[in-house]
């Protein structure tokens, strides 16, 4: 591969480089991870930065309608947006979204747009890891708001509020006790939630929905980072457009707001350095495990921790095993 | 140190006996940690477990009224109760409830009972492992109930709910807008909420407060292994002891489903599981950075990672230099 060509033409924001560069930094080969450290290395040198915003929504509140209207409406005001899906449930060859890509087929044809369904990786470290440097080679690329959607299945929604600079949560109209979409903790991270459908015969349910919302946000402790009214519930149309732009204006003026305060570069720096962290964790882990008789031995060990032996006693002796210290275990 | 003795006097319940196996595993001497170990995995053997109950409640909330009210309750069945406190914030000498001890003094001459004041030490991973290892001990010695609480600083409570059978979340009545004392995420781990304090003047605020709760918990996801009815808000008053005998009803219910449907068992299987692998990556790490000139250059790596550089070329190089497999990075 041209490392030094897909790099160039990756800067100059041609869409077929970005595709390749994101196709190699999933990759799993070994050859392909060394290309793709080496190129992230080299683009990261240009220092562009999007706005990244986390999208998280379950099946069936009209994910897939709010970001084609979303999108056509930023990149109607010149915007460059990408899209990529986060879904580590998925197992659909290329990834769960391959069909939004029809669903949001005019999006889809927007030059200015950039859409990329979920890899077809179950792993969520990898998908994490994967997600990661798309968004970093997204803004390479000089895209100006990367959106990072997820459906919500597991620790997704933690993961991808733990890249983005604001986090949006699009729930559904529901009454009574139909309100029962959002995965509890979920909130927590919570920047708006968008109550979508608000149009037609939904639109008094959702603007009750968006009240018991902004009634729950009450309940909880206020982000001392954050100016005030936010977090915030708002209602969306993405059937009508309506809404949209007082969404838009909203999640501006708390990036901006923590831009300004510093905040955003300070959670970057943290956000970076955890992941650094990770890394090097993972890394360890994986060459103590890249050896089959201590892949056993943990395996082995791990099974005995779960049906009772001490925790950290099994973790001592399988250290002291490997680096020769002599066991202290069984 | 006799540890033949303290592990005999141990399982036969002595309170002296718990408290010095505490301190021991509380050590951060070297030769202490391998005695801790060898206790540890002696008194596994026992098979003994208690019902794990994670408490988390602000200042103001009236938490050690709570936990002296419902102790003395339990005790005044015949079960013996131990109480350990996790308060990673705690820089007092001695820990964070030395003065709950007092203030919790009918509890405190209680026979049945045991209480722990947190240990001050303010890493919250040297602060997990410890009180992971009090419940262990806790549990060997006899005890029918471990209260683990916490003040909710920082990820404390995410760590007490990830070694608890149930969770409980304690708060105070507060009207409309002053209702903000829930960290936003925590709700996610509570199984009951407990409103202090409903007796005198503040009895129907408490009331109103419990009903804002009970909705803000209908709004989220059920937990599909738990029984109709749960999460629930609940009131109660340390003060009167009313609610009290519901509450625990309450518990004992949902920890008898629990523990019925194998719920119980495969939670706990799989946070000895996580705990070690938690365990075998910090031992990986520790050994990692016990070398001073890694440590730098991990820290200097952070550093690059915090002001731009890509994560994963950055843990890749430092990895690389450490198995001498040749850097890769700059």
């Amino acid at each position: 591969m041209d490392l030094e060509r897909l790099g160039t033409d990756l800067l100059a924001g041609d869409r077929r480089a970005l595709a390749r560069a994101i196709t190699l930094v999933e990759s799993g080969r070994a050859d392909h991870r060394a290309e793709a450290l080496a190129l992230l290395a080299r683009v990261a040198g240009a220092g562009r930065q999007a706005l990244r915003i986390g999208l998280s929504g379950t099946p069936g509140v009209g994910k897939s309608s709010f970001i084609e209207a979303f999108g056509m409406m930023l990149t109607g005001q010149g915007l460059r947006v990408a899209v990529l899906a986060v879904d580590p449930s998925s197992t659909r060859s290329g990834g769960s979204i391959l069909g939004d890509k029809t669903r949001m087929d005019r999006l889809a044809r927007e030059p200015l747009a950039f859409i990329r369904p979920s890899p077809s990786q179950t792993q969520l470290g990898g998908v994490a890891r994967r997600t990661r440097e798309a968004v970093a080679l997204c803004e390479a690329a000089g895209y100006d708001i990367v959106l990072i959607e997820t459906v919500g299945v597991g620790q997704s929604e933690t993961m991808v509020a733990g890249m983005s600079d604001l986090f949006v949560l699009l729930i559904a109209p529901a009454g009574g006790d139909e309100l029962q979409g959002v995965k509890r903790g979920i909130m927590e991270a919570a920047d708006l939630i968008l109550v979508n459908k608000a149009d037609g015969a939904l639109r008094e349910t959702a603007q009750r929905t968006c009240a018991d919302y902004a009634g729950a946000l009450r309940l909880m402790r206020p982000r001392p980072q954050d100016p005030a009214g936010f977090p915030r519930a708002m209602c969306v149309s993405a059937l009508e457009g309506t809404g949209l732009p007082e969404a838009w204006a909203a999640m501006r003026a708390l990036a901006d707001w923590r831009a300004g305060a510093g905040v955003t570069a300070a959670a970057r720096a943290g956000q970076a350095r955890l992941w650094f962290e990770e890394e090097v964790r993972a890394g360890l882990l994986a060459r103590l495990l890249a050896d089959p008789a201590m892949r056993a031995r943990v395996a082995a060990a791990g099974d005995e921790v779960a049906a009772g032996r001490p925790a950290s006693e099994a973790a001592a002796a399988v250290l002291a095993g490997l680096y020769g210290l002599g066991g202290r275990g069984r």
